[in-house]
């Protein structure tokens, strides 16, 4: 089966994308914890992020940090924070959170209801910053 | 100044030890969200985790996946989450958390008072399948 991520790569299912190469793929998370929260995925399908072999473990985390990189040139926030959790979507994922607090990464907190408009505008910013 | 990790790494400050290799470190955290709740870092002394350079942070995380497989060998658990927040102690950190459910990992949430002799036994045992 195609986990819904899936098709977000192959442009079936739209996204606010952020940056993407041949084996990773980045776009807002349109449940944010906060604005600029990013899941970073491998465009291979895998569920558990720990069933994926270490080169390609590696390069995923290594992808996820020039993309928080972007995200920090236009986000206000102290640091990037970093969940995996996994147990929602059957396709590998990281959680990149602008964080002001040790509080701020609480996936029970009620989510952020930006704006579409609002979501084009921060992806397009990260993604100009995306190098 | 020497962070409390680096005195960990030291032997300075005791700790329930999981593996270690020249460049990493990982032990048990003595305020855990849930049995088996893993601490890995690198011994060089960095705040904020992405200023590691990709090949430090890469094996990092590699490292991190052996731990989290030793993890699921003896704790019971869906698998295991990950995050960094990285706000409290000034020296990079990866938290392994086992989880069960998508709000295992909340930092809010009172933590675990582990007696010692259990913290021990844990910690032996997930270093035995360490490998």
């Amino acid at each position: 089966m195609t986990s819904i991520f899936s098709k977000i790569v192959a442009g079936d299912i739209p996204s606010y994308k952020i940056a993407e190469d041949h084996r990773y793929y980045a776009f807002l998370d349109i449940n944010p914890l906060s604005k600029g929260h990013t899941l970073v995925i491998p465009k291979q399908e895998v569920d558990y992020i720990y069933d994926l072999d270490d080169e390609t473990l590696a390069g995923l985390h290594v992808f996820a940090k020039r993309v928080a990189k972007a995200i920090s040139s236009v986000i206000d926030c102290k640091r990037i924070g970093i969940a995996v959790i996994g147990l929602e979507v059957p396709h590998a994922h990281i959680h990149l959170v602008p964080i002001n607090g040790i509080h701020d990464i609480d996936f029970s907190k009620p989510k952020l209801n930006i704006e579409k408009e609002e979501m084009i505008m921060i992806s397009q910013k990260i993604a100009d910053y995306f190098a």
